[in-house]
């Protein structure tokens, strides 16, 4: 079992019949998740340091970096390593960039140098200023549908992947889905963002995810839909939108800057996913 | 209303019966909660770019400052003013501080200037390194007891303080109580760690927080107790534990990381309270 650590609990329920002894009672170890920081290294200078759920580490450094702007798909890596080998405790990653990465966004990367941390639902982080944060995100083509059959469904799709979260109650998960409702990557992280990253950047590594200008257009783009666990925020449609994902379900609620950015970047919100209903706030025209 | 605006929802429900018609609906507007940038100036430097809820940006700043132990109690303060007298669109808040402000760390101050930017879920965002963050969390007195009952009616009491949240679905909530359960202070936030911030930060300016230096020990401190909504992470333990608040209660399931740094500071965790129980993770002894 990854991703969790037992801690010692006192399991206590109010009962006006119980003594104090009663009260307090010792019960066998419960499960948390596991929470400890990140630092991501780009060509060995930190860049970031996050509270995450250790795991899918270079999933997580990718995904960052690619939302960020630095890099634009699978070639320009050079490699990504871990400080050690040990599955857990070893909390720094390193991104190594070949000089060759013609596509690799060298003011991204100085800028994220010069003032980034990011934290566990910290997906804006990395910017000084949010003036250029729309600078990287792409305007979603309507010619991508969707049903609403997946889009109902894709909650419960995410619901089956949360391994972690029913033994815990205490992390997120994300996945990505076809037009078809198969699952093409998902992980859960105590931080909101963190599962994203991790499951972009594995659609990255796989090269199924990449910049558009790698794609000659988003004609031949897999219909892709992200689903998140809880609330839907800003960063979150940053992600999508850099990713060209043109819908986005969430569990819960939206923000205004999350509406308001799916809006221009033309992609699909569907709101508060449960039992075969939804409010879509963004572009109703793409679900068919 | 404050913190929430309009935007149009389609509000979708699956029906085989129904044709595609029926099927996208324009309804009444709905309320999502406001999400916007904030830059925190500290003596006219931007040191941190969060993103919050517009609303009590003076609580928000002034409580970040001394979760970052830049600020020790009110008295270190010398104007916090936002750029523009308008109720929203205003994003921009600076802190000045006198240089006859003995207690204020410089360092930390600084230190926050090299590279620090934060986000709606990012209290640890502002530093670096996480190895100094233990350095601003002072041990607690378990003598600063709590009853299991204002233990196990605070998420109640915090629910009645949601308003936002039953508007809109989309925020969280922090208060702090006393230890007959009485609301010192409340707010909501789309970021968990802006809640806390602002709830700290309007006690900071009421002089009930203050670092231990000022009050001589934690003797004659009021027994407080710190509930989140949601779940509960490093960051909130880490505020709670600099802003001498002895009991933390969340809805929702601790990580690993809180667990442990409330361990070592002398923090109760009381987590899942809802229904008149509860689970204690750490410091039990505290709670009679």
């Amino acid at each position: 079992m990854s991703g969790v650590v037992k801690r010692p609990i006192h399991k206590c329920t109010l009962d006006e019949n119980s003594s104090n002894d009663d009260f307090l009672r010792e019960t066998n170890n419960d499960l948390v998740v596991l929470e400890e920081p990140l630092e991501i290294l780009l060509n060995g200078d930190l860049i970031s340091i996050t509270m995450r759920t250790p795991g899918n580490d270079d999933f997580l450094a990718v995904g960052f970096l690619f939302s960020e702007g630095v890099i634009q798909n699978v070639s320009d890596l050079g490699s990504v390593t871990d400080s050690c080998q040990s599955e857990e405790g070893c909390n720094i990653i390193n991104v190594s960039l070949p000089n060759k990465s013609s596509n690799v966004d060298k003011a991204n990367g100085k800028k994220l140098r010069r003032g980034t941390l990011t934290s566990a639902a910290c997906g804006v982080c990395g910017r000084q200023s949010i003036d250029d944060m729309l600078e990287i995100c792409e305007k979603q083509s309507v010619d991508q549908t969707m049903t609403r059959e997946v889009v109902a469904q894709s909650t419960q799709i995410l619901s089956d992947n949360q391994k972690n979260f029913s033994l815990t109650g205490g992390c997120h998960c994300a996945a990505v889905l076809t037009d078809k409702g198969d699952v093409l990557a998902s992980y859960e992280d105590i931080g909101r963002h963190n599962a994203v990253d991790k499951t972009i950047g594995d659609l990255i590594m796989k090269g199924i995810v990449s910049r558009p200008s790698e794609n000659n257009g988003s004609d031949d783009k897999l219909p892709m839909i992200l689903v998140v666990s809880g609330r839907l925020s800003f960063e979150i449609v940053q992600k999508s939108a850099v990713a060209s994902i043109p819908v986005i379900a969430s569990v819960s609620a939206p923000s205004s800057l999350a509406v308001d950015l799916a809006e221009e970047v033309g992609i699909t919100i569907a709101s508060f996913v449960r039992d075969s209903s939804f409010n879509l706030y963004t572009h109703p025209e793409r679900i068919k």
